[in-house]
């Protein structure tokens, strides 16, 4: 393996998807978050043109790629965190399928084309800046969960850029973010469509939030049924062995 | 009892809180969002102001009275609703708590003084004017759930002219319009910081929002757990059984 892996690299199994995926307890692994949205968005199934912004390792454009023949740009400001996708992706043969983009989000239209996307998915840095320690300010994991290099409005506009009209964005955040999210969207041309709220466990506050919205689609919201992620067991729910383990699928 | 009723009119019970409302089929009858948004709405408890805007038949002024000493002020537009909200204020011994005035919701705060209030509460019509038939638009039902004399923006206005600086304000709306709301709430001083989605049942979409903002309150948004109308078996849950019934209050 000494050519896949590097330094505290693992090679972690995406089960429901029968994939694989290079991780680093120190540069970067995926959260549920990225398994929730993955699996939230709406994506054309024979063929289209998906973008997966801020894709960090590469955890969402491999989930995707088990739901979808279109073909699939994942873009990563971090070099080596794209680099980690990249091996991944080849590790399990969808080179052909999904392309790495080392690049800043902000502006990326204009290197991938304006208005010419069906869906862009995006799990963007949730913290604000001024929250990562100053010592932490270069390192991978505060870049890619703080908004260091790019903002939530930034991440929005670019995703914008990239839709066609009547195209899909789908994001994750904090529920704390919603009315800055759904003012940003709005903002440039995304009609928040869906919202689904994620919840720890029964009678706990939502900690995640799932929203999508259609490039100059009308108004018309609608909150979908609650998410739980945990039972009062305190193992995963049904629906979450289901996303995560593709029981029953 | 022919002194208290008219016409179709019958007295109804509000279990929980002992107390009798007057209703009529034909003229208004308050519906289950009333009830959920007195329960959910904060009130100051031993002294305090607080307004009802739309109040119909005063369903949420009298439920109000059984959580708190505060003053409430029940405004009503019209004036058949007003006098039957009256009656029953007097019916329960309440008058000297529950004031109504017989007014228009829009510029209300010339009348009952700006910035003076601790919460304003707010069930306001929910269906677009063009949405009521032509022959209907004069009917009290109409005018109560159609935006024929009052629009969102309008209420919200005047929840956030009457409320003093920390002062809360709750609505009970539609999902879809929840963009709607939060804008305009943000555009009214008023900090949206809790929402609470209603589901007819689990698996379903909401059909209800509650919503709380404060008045200069700072950007802090928490959802709320859900709440489930119906169970599996066709019955209320047990939590709407207790909001309406008190069963283990």
């Amino acid at each position: 393996m000494e050519n896949i892996l590097r330094d505290d690299e693992r090679l972690d199994y995406l089960l429901a998807e029968g994939l694989r995926i290079i991780q680093s307890p120190s540069v970067f692994s995926f959260s549920l978050d990225a398994v929730l949205l993955a699996k939230f968005a709406y994506v054309p199934i024979r063929k289209g043109k998906i973008v997966d912004l801020c894709a960090g390792n590469g955890a969402i454009p491999l989930f995707l790629s088990a739901r979808t023949n279109a073909e699939i740009t994942a873009v990563e400001l971090q070099e080596r965190l794209a680099n980690m996708a990249e091996r991944s992706i080849r590790y399990n043969g969808l080179e052909n399928r999904i392309h790495v983009v080392n690049d800043d989000v902000i502006n990326i239209a204009s290197r991938l084309g304006y208005e010419r996307y069906d869906t862009v998915t995006c799990n963007p840095p949730y913290f604000p800046a001024h929250e990562a320690s100053e010592k932490n300010l270069l390192e991978h994991v505060a870049i890619a969960r703080h908004e260091i290099k790019l903002n939530l409005e930034q991440a929005i506009q670019s995703a914008s850029e990239l839709l066609k009209q009547g195209g899909k964005a789908a994001f994750v955040h904090r529920p704390g973010r919603l009315l800055d999210i759904v003012t940003a969207m709005r903002a440039n041309r995304l009609e928040p469509k869906r919202i689904r709220f994620v919840y720890p466990k029964e009678g706990k506050e939502a900690n995640t939030l799932l929203i999508e919205g259609i490039k100059d689609g009308k108004p018309d919201l609608k909150i979908l049924p609650p998410l739980y992620v945990y039972g009062a067991d305190g193992a995963y729910t049904e629906e979450v062995r289901q996303l995560l383990y593709g029981q029953e699928n």
